[in-house]
């Protein structure tokens, strides 16, 4: 028996690329070996990616499956404990775990806990494991689990009665806003409880809506927490196992990250990775003078780079002269490329091309509508012509109730707010500022009221209820499912619920011809709150 | 015992309406009862409908479920057999059926078979239960399935063993082509060989993108099709079993359809309950001049009747005469009201506006798209002026490369076409028009060579290989999931195959926001072919 030292890879695997995935696995393990590491961790379904959805389904998966342990076998001089998918000769497959050192397989692992709620879908593609898997390496007494396994009191109570010292759990746990320390708080009292150390490795970020946020850890058996990775960024750390005191070595762990400063990361990360892995140059948005655009400008150029972004302002005849003079103030604070392009024309090339039609008829939302498509076509054309992509500005309270412009304002490949309300956008657009001396954001943006000027004197107030409100109706709506009957007993006034509630109920269809974006809250739509679009469910219940 | 008649009840619920389907469940018991029948059978689900998708996880579900069996206690003199959910006190939910009769449930059945590929998920809301349930009346040995469970031979064969005559099935089962004669073939062998009668009662009705045939029937264990709903319409049947022949007794069954007749009423029965039950007054759509609207045109009328269409044509430069002819031709056939919108004045202020930032250089698909989204925004406008849902009318070959203008011709809410490759849009065109003696598509629509009209003398062959080719390497690639190297070594074209798997791959993101449309495939896109945007997979593999 003697002390080892244990390496965390938590690493950011490409979705599918399984060679250049087992690439990086063997040269975090090289770098490992370097830091005199016995064993190496990664991710739940390291090899491939998680999640791969219906690429699960390929019939090519178990030869290219193959040729990966055919590469790993090669490493020598280090335990690699790795996740990959494991199909037997019937065709089943199973989330699985090996344990692999100087070319042996020791052991093999199959998850046991498939979750298929929320934005889960593992037993569309898995079976479920029904073995424990526990080993000894240098005379200490090791289990694997795979993520949902160590949620499952019944699992992690068994390999306590086995007399398993640590456990080795693959991941690829989803952030939402406190998730990280929510973590590692659940498991605090598992971990003394049952008096078992707990190496806990994390996929880190983003594909597609889903973020990885990585907030690896290790919790010793006493409760305390040894180590902590940092969030949103691959990181290779090696902690030492003492023999004396049987637990981990406590080493320049991360800090935990205060809400904002969280959120903020998470979806700079997310914007990074959707547009880099998608093989685009750069990004392209319209800057409106308001806060959602100004607040997905500074994501993308902190995600990017400056000369990665271009803003775009369409001013027509609502366009108050300040929201010119702020837009053009934060593209030069951020040093983007900024353009101006007047949407008179066009909106009235469409108003005469209609008029046929319309007649004298009054003018309504259909006239506001062509003033925001004209700028998303306008968006489109210069994406189509120069090659970057659109980011939508959107945030999830506009898009909860409908207060946006489908094929308009809702252009784009991604939407950077899609699952951030109104006042969160207000608190991440104060913490931006608040981090250099001159605020990128024109302090006037925050603390004017929001409108979307497509027609005189607008301002969203006068449509929707105070977005502190209008948020508190959609959070007890959507995230906590209540009903109507239960919110409106909270206090708020029962028609202002009851239309917010409707709202929400009309605006499916809008909502899944949407860009998808990142995944923050514990309820996003269309992946994770599967509604049908035509539907006669009673309002609110 | 003594000889009864059942009645197949196939009819088409409204999705989370429990409150109106047991009152139509009621109603439809009544009429049987005018026809002595003994017993009634209603789709799987039939309370709440199929499926409820997240709907499922709303807290008032039970509450509203104990009120249906309340109202459904009151019917008296008839057996009732239905689906309904299941929660029993911990919130665990059970897809299930009940036999009720004069206010006394003789039993419950919880499903056992819970499908959780293709386009199921049930696994997401439900249980699985572990019992049959078989029970006698009139002296017959009765037993109740729900719809996967009759797909597993082990299920069935116990029930054979516990002498049951009679399977009660309820289902909510898919449409896909071929798919109503295919469930009698498959049910047929089983039948004799366990010697079991199989009442087999289908959902109807279109929601959403999956459409629901019924296509009901009744089978004798000697193999013979006692009985044969018609597809695609409510209907009720009362049969008659004959204690003698031990059989049910035949009558008017309806006649099994041709399969470009199936399909055609598929899509006009989706097409029709998609806009009537989003509560849309009407539709309207862009008539091109050719066959894909032309075809959508046809299919809108039949659906909702001429009154209910409104067709715009909107030329360009690029617009060949014959076709403002020919969609003024099918417009004036059809009897819709058709206008027509020139959208030069529009495309020349986008160009206008942009020419400071796109200079002289060459014109590409930017200016192509610019053409297309003007079109969108124009149908836009006037559905929302008008109230009229935008149909959309790109088939699944484009879509599936890509050969179309997100926000441009793939605006709207419903793509008719959207599963249906373009090889059968011909043939579904050209039967539409052997219905009447004056074809109501102009026949130069179905000949002449298809064009997307976007600049002079364009022809979709010039971008794409010829659609036979086309749409047989998708087929092998969607639908039967063959690798590029399968696909290659079937005689296709190598660098056609890999240029058409490539366009697949990197449109992903494109389909991911284009409206929902009926699936008549075995795979269609979205709900069933669930690929991340973001992925490396190797092409093809």
């Amino acid at each position: 028996m003697k002390s080892f030292k244990i390496a965390l890879a938590q690493f950011s695997p490409r979705i599918g690329n399984i060679e250049s995935n087992v690439q990086k696995m063997i040269e975090l393990a090289n770098e490992a070996k370097q830091q005199n590491a016995d064993i190496i961790i990664f991710p739940e379904l390291s090899s491939i990616g998680y999640p791969a959805e219906d690429l699960l389904l390929r019939p090519s998966l178990s030869k290219r499956t193959a040729q990966a342990f055919e590469q790993l076998n090669q490493v020598q001089d280090i335990m690699l404990v790795f996740g990959f998918v494991n199909q037997n000769e019937q065709g089943q497959r199973y989330n699985s775990a090996a344990v692999l050192k100087d070319g042996q397989v020791l052991g093999v692992y199959n998850k046991q806990n498939l979750p298929n709620y929320s934005v889960f879908d593992e037993k569309r593609y898995f079976q479920e494991g029904h073995q424990h898997l526990v080993f000894e390496y240098q005379g200490h007494r090791f289990a694997v689990l795979i993520c949902e396994d160590l949620w499952s009191l019944n699992s992690i109570q068994q390999l306590s009665q086995l007399q398993v010292e640590t456990v080795l759990c693959l991941n690829a746990s989803p952030y939402e806003v406190g998730k990280p320390q929510h973590r590692v708080q659940s498991i605090q009292s598992v971990s003394k409880e049952l008096h078992l150390n707990i190496v806990y490795c994390n996929q880190v970020g983003g594909q597609d809506d889903l973020i990885f946020d990585g907030s690896s850890f290790i919790m010793n058996h006493t409760g305390e927490l040894a180590y902590l990775a940092p969030s949103f960024k691959e990181y290779l750390a090696v902690v030492d196992y003492d023999l004396e005191s049987k637990c981990f070595q406590s080493k320049d762990s991360a800090t935990a990250l205060e809400t904002m400063a969280e959120i903020y990361q998470s979806l700079v990360m997310a914007t990074r990775d959707y547009v880099t892995r998608s093989g685009f140059p750069g990004v392209i948005l319209g800057l409106s003078g308001g806060i959602d655009s100004a607040l997905t400008l500074a994501i993308a150029v902190d995600a990017l780079g400056a000369d990665k972004v271009q803003a775009v302002m369409m001013p027509y005849t609502y366009t108050a002269a300040i929201s010119i003079e702020d837009a053009n103030t934060q593209a030069q604070r951020m040093g983007v490329t900024f353009g101006v392009a007047e949407i008179h024309p066009i909106v009235n090339s469409y108003l005469q091309t209609l008029y046929p039609f319309f007649g004298n008829i009054a003018a309504d939302s259909t006239e506001e509508n062509l003033q925001a498509r004209s700028r998303g076509t306008l968006l489109m054309a210069l994406s189509n012509k120069f090659g970057n992509l659109v980011l939508s500005t959107g945030n999830k309270s506009e898009l909860a109730v409908g207060y946006c412009t489908l094929y308009g304002d809702m252009v784009g490949a991604y939407a950077v707010l899609k699952d951030v309300y109104k006042s969160i956008v207000f608190e991440l657009a104060k913490y931006r500022n608040s981090l250099e001396e001159t605020p990128v954001i024109p302090e006037r943006v925050i603390t004017r009221p929001p409108s979307a000027e497509l027609r005189p004197d607008q301002k969203d107030q006068d449509a929707l209820p105070p977005y502190d409100v209008l948020d508190a109706i959609l959070y007890a709506y959507i995230e906590e499912d209540q009903s109507q009957e239960d919110i409106i007993g909270k206090g708020f006034d029962a028609a202002t619920v009851k239309k917010v509630i409707r709202l929400v109920d009309i605006n499916e269809y809008k909502r899944r011809q949407g860009a998808i974006g990142p995944r923050i809250s514990s309820r996003a739509f269309t992946r994770e709150r599967r509604y049908p679009i035509v539907n006669e469910w009673p309002a609110g219940c």
